[in-house]
């Protein structure tokens, strides 16, 4: 068992700008929980898939879920190592060469095997939390699974225990003689925001908006 | 050779929600033309890894670039094989059910080998192009790639004639009974959008800022 502060690995160590590499958990943490979709690696005869998956935090492991009839959660069923990487495109970064051109980003990667929740009421749990994590207050007002629903769902649990985080921040990297060059330099922010909410047509009308629907808790509100 | 405007095969053929599933090169192309950053999936002795990258695509090709030293770039010169995920979240679906929660989602998968751009002028071109696609119009106002910085970076090009795209749009899909439970229904969109400009704090301020800068051809600003 690692150090519980330091998720660093041979396998998780950045090599390329080692000083944008974090592997303390509260950094990674912070990464994740900001998030809400993930991309998902897994290997299947030789050949890597990355597929976007919705996922949450829950104490130190990743829940994921998906249709029991995926390739994906049966691949991972099956103990093959998995990758889950989330990515929070911060902002283009314009510097003065074109050598200096980058982007602001906070990113994890948590290298893992996944273990498969079975019980059905340790499942209805974890899909509790999950829903709760993504949209807090969601879940009571909801109809909740079905052993049917629950059956066709795989839920799998990957710890947070082998993992790193990669931040770049802050105006372009240009150094001596490149501040000279003329160019317009600084950097574009990129945000992933909510915008106002569409009632599905088939909504009784006497059925208000919830205010999760209205203000996302981790996306800003741009009308 | 496949059929050129069918790039679905065996591996990249949607098994679950079929109707999702997309293989014309018109549709792919939308997809992967209204981003700037993938994730890209290599295996290294037997682990996935997934790292976020920018990309462009050029014609039927997707470019692809990073440090020479990097492990991603010398596992994909060695020619292994290697995936490609863009990945547009539009919104949160938030359904009567706990089951029919979902996103809205567009997302391309490309599968194939790279091939290295190994030429220095062809290198210089490729970022040239790669640059135009990200920045429409950046290329001519900064201070081009020297030899040694040619030489630091790898380029690649991934042909996109094996890929799929994916695409769940509109309300919930609850059905008969489903909509009989009372709880709020619909979409939360979300969007990558782009906020104003921040300026390097070392530009002179005689330089003004470029309408790339302040109106992302591809990302609506919001203020």
């Amino acid at each position: 068992m690692r150090e519980t502060d330091d998720l660093q690995s041979e396998r998780t160590r950045l090599r390329r700008f080692p000083k944008r590499g974090h592997y303390d958990r509260a950094t990674i943490d912070a990464i994740l929980d900001a998030g809400i979709v993930c991309h998902l690696g897994f290997v299947h005869e030789g050949q890597p898939f990355v597929i976007p998956t919705a996922y949450a935090r829950i104490g130190d492991r990743l829940l994921l879920h998906g249709s029991a009839a995926s390739r994906a959660m049966r691949a991972l069923e099956g103990g093959l190592p998995a990758c889950v990487t989330v990515t929070h495109v911060d902002g283009i970064v314009l510097a003065r060469t074109a050598f200096n051109h980058s982007f602001n980003y906070r990113s994890v990667v948590v290298l893992g095997v996944a273990t498969t929740v079975e019980d059905l009421d340790d499942k209805r749990e974890a899909l509790r939390g999950f829903t709760e994590r993504i949209v807090p207050g969601r879940w009571n007002d909801v109809r909740p699974p079905t052993a049917q629903e629950l059956r066709a769902t795989t839920v799998l649990t990957l710890p947070i225990d082998e993992a790193s985080a990669k931040i770049r921040e802050g105006p372009p990297g240009d150094e001596g003689d490149e501040l000279e060059f003329r160019a317009w330099a600084g950097v574009v922010p990129f945000e992933l925001c909510a915008r106002p909410p569409i009632p599905d047509p088939r909504l009784a009308p006497d059925i208000p908006t919830p205010k999760y629907a209205l203000a996302h808790p981790r996306l800003p509100l741009r009308e």
